[in-house]
């Protein structure tokens, strides 16, 4: 790390608009954005001619170490899906898998834009170490199932993940609880969960509503919504960060509104498994927070944030045949300023301004697919690809340069993860 | 052109798997897959380790020179889009636009797989021109539209098109006639169309059913849809590539199915544009050949037909909450050999294996988002992206060679498309 200048990039601002600037980094923080003092001098100079710098997106709902299933099992229906293909092979995942599979993903994740992720699975401290190692940010929860016979155990594993992580890495790690479900995990362990979260000051990023199976389910066990049923258990106190909500009703939306609830929308996941159409639109409409994320790449099957972008620039529109719904601007802003708010990283991350963490990702315009260049946001959020990233910066320090991966032995990374992949479902 | 061997690639068979296996290629056609015999001696070779070998993309439908209008104007309703924007800017176009347009839209074309396009636009001698010097393969109709004042002059230019270009440039331009739509194109002007087809012996390309507005106000004016307008006016017996096809009902489908009516399903398109959603798998289970396309880049916003893949095959499992329809086979098969059906290409293209012509796109699989190999079909329809794409071949020439266009000046045609483009809404 050191002093970089980005020299005489088409910088996205927060207003949506791009203008051509230099952007000063020094250290991990952005420091000027603009015209730079005559008097700043840069240990590095990136040259930014045709590059669309943008903030690295926030990935607000993943399970990292899921790419080591990726392709395993695809159109199924979710339980099938569960009980006799993904379950049975993380049966058989031991700690050094995550880890590999954890790199893999971060990897993909890095050559793709995507600059924080929000993980939630087990074998944490693997987690941890593959962020540390690769340079990337990461808030992570080390998932609980209190029907599960580890319920109590990860329980204590959470406390000690937090003790040990929160804030870790120069600030790059954050922590939360990651209670999985409601369906996964019942009112009296929601309790204890809540007991905790209050006792450390922490966050939680749970499931909530993904399929209409399992809201029916609450409502007949409980009497209420799952919304409903977190409001009433204190979840929602502690401050939420709520994956999938597809089946959520006008009231559930204002109970999430009451409590600052943030939503992580995983369009792709949503579609790829026939969970239904989170209502978005209504959401945002509502002064909800909601981000965007990729979900693991075993449902996805990518992590590619820019495609969640598009669906959910595209789903919504055609959804309520309405294509004024989630302009450009809005999706993409989703995928960075909201998401960092999402993950409460609002003021360090997902906007590219003097005092952010130099978080950044550089397009490479100059291809076919980028032109005419009317409208550089939209040019982004309906004609790029993820082939187009270039070069990545993370907390100031280049972890992708003109393709090329900085800190992460790709072709190791590669080797590791197909071999313990291929063999974790063929035990 | 010569004898090229595509060695040691993963090639996609017409069955949906996956073999390592050599190509050879002769000329324009491929004349052996598998082991090739010794006595076959190539002029080059292609080192295909780590490529997925896939039948080049065959876009069914799309507007090429839209490029120029590309992220123009975005997010808005589809008639003040056309009314107020599109169509004064296509009013200044001059027939050097097209051509460069087009030109444009075949680098984004060949760089991002695709072999075969579907064109219906105008100034269509500049666009042969453009798919003879880049060596593409296309399918060119000539938009015509009744109520327009040129409705005459279009008619006799599709009669000299169709005698001028059909089956030039080595045979890679087909022709078919190109009346836009019902809502454009009034019965007795179709009818004249009709009679000019079966003159020539030439099919035709056609909008269909793409709004809810349209189907509506073709019931009040005709008391029918506009399938069994097409049917009694004799449009079907034409042999007919039908764009769109959104609002079509059971009835509509069995008339598509006894007439053959092959579709050019858009779902990149129908979902900006906010117009619904096809039923595609009805479609698919009554027998239909369906095809994929990606419209005009002004409302795509790309050419991508990976894109389209990904979308068939996650819009109608979220539509009807089942993961299970549009398998990913079916939709790589939709881009590729079904799509060559739907242009009457079906023994010509679409396919690898001897008697085709070498369309073929080379994917280099080395990647992260491409591990671990459980499923290449799978990783190619959900997690691969068009940066992926490494060399491609059309009629037996490269035109494609590791990320390089061989047959365009790609930075002539993206300096003359930029500024012809933003030249013509300045206007």
């Amino acid at each position: 790390m050191g002093k970089i200048l980005l020299k005489n990039a088409e910088v996205l601002g927060s207003d949506g608009n791009v203008n051509v600037a230099d952007i000063a980094v020094d250290g991990p923080n952005i420091v000027q954005v603009g015209t730079i003092s005559a008097d700043w001098h840069a240990d590095k100079v990136i040259d930014c001619t045709n590059m669309l710098a943008v903030p690295g997106f926030v990935n607000t709902h993943t399970h990292a170490a899921m790419t080591l299933f990726r392709s395993y099992a695809d159109d199924m229906q979710l339980m099938d899906w569960l009980q006799n293909k993904i379950w049975p092979a993380e049966g058989n995942l031991v700690a050094e898998d995550v880890y590999w599979g954890t790199l893999l993903s971060i990897a993909e994740m890095i050559k793709s834009g995507t600059t924080t992720f929000s993980d939630m699975y087990f074998h944490m401290p693997e987690v941890a170490r593959a962020v540390a190692e690769s340079g990337i940010r990461a808030v992570l929860a080390r998932g609980m199932a209190g029907i599960a016979p580890n319920g109590e155990q990860a329980l204590l594993e959470s406390e000690d993940f937090f003790n040990q992580y929160h804030n870790s890495a120069d600030g790059r790690i954050t922590v939360m609880l990651g209670p999985h479900a409601p369906y996964t995990c019942p009112p009296e362990y929601l309790k204890r969960v809540v007991a905790l979260a209050q006792r450390l000051g922490c966050e939680i990023h749970i499931h909530l509503a993904e399929t209409i199976g399992e809201v029916e389910e609450c409502k007949e066990k409980y009497g209420k919504s799952p919304i409903a049923l977190m409001k009433e258990l204190g979840v929602l106190d502690c401050g939420v960060l709520a994956a999938h909500c597809v089946h959520v009703s006008s009231a559930d939306i204002e109970i999430m509104k009451e409590a600052n609830v943030r939503v992580a929308h995983n369009p792709g996941s949503n579609m790829k498994l026939g969970s239904g159409i989170a209502p978005v639109p209504e959401m945002l409409a509502a002064g909800l927070c909601v981000g965007l994320g990729t979900d693991g790449a075993a449902s996805n099957n990518n992590l590619d944030m820019l495609e969640e972008v598009r669906l959910a620039a595209m789903l919504h529109k055609v959804h309520a045949l309405n294509p004024l719904l989630i302009p450009a601007k809005t999706a993409v802003s989703m995928a960075t300023s909201y998401g960092a708010q999402a993950l409460g990283l609002g003021t360090v991350t997902g906007t590219i301004a003097p005092g952010f963490k130099a978080d950044i990702t550089l397009f490479n315009m100059h291809a076919p697919h980028w032109y005419p260049r009317n409208d550089r946001l939209s040019l982004l959020a309906y004609s790029a690809n993820s082939g187009d990233v270039h070069t990545v910066l993370v907390n100031g320090e280049i972890l992708l340069e003109n393709k090329r991966l900085t800190t992460i032995d790709e072709e190791r990374v590669i080797y590791e993860a197909n071999k313990r992949g291929l063999g974790l479902i063929a035990k």
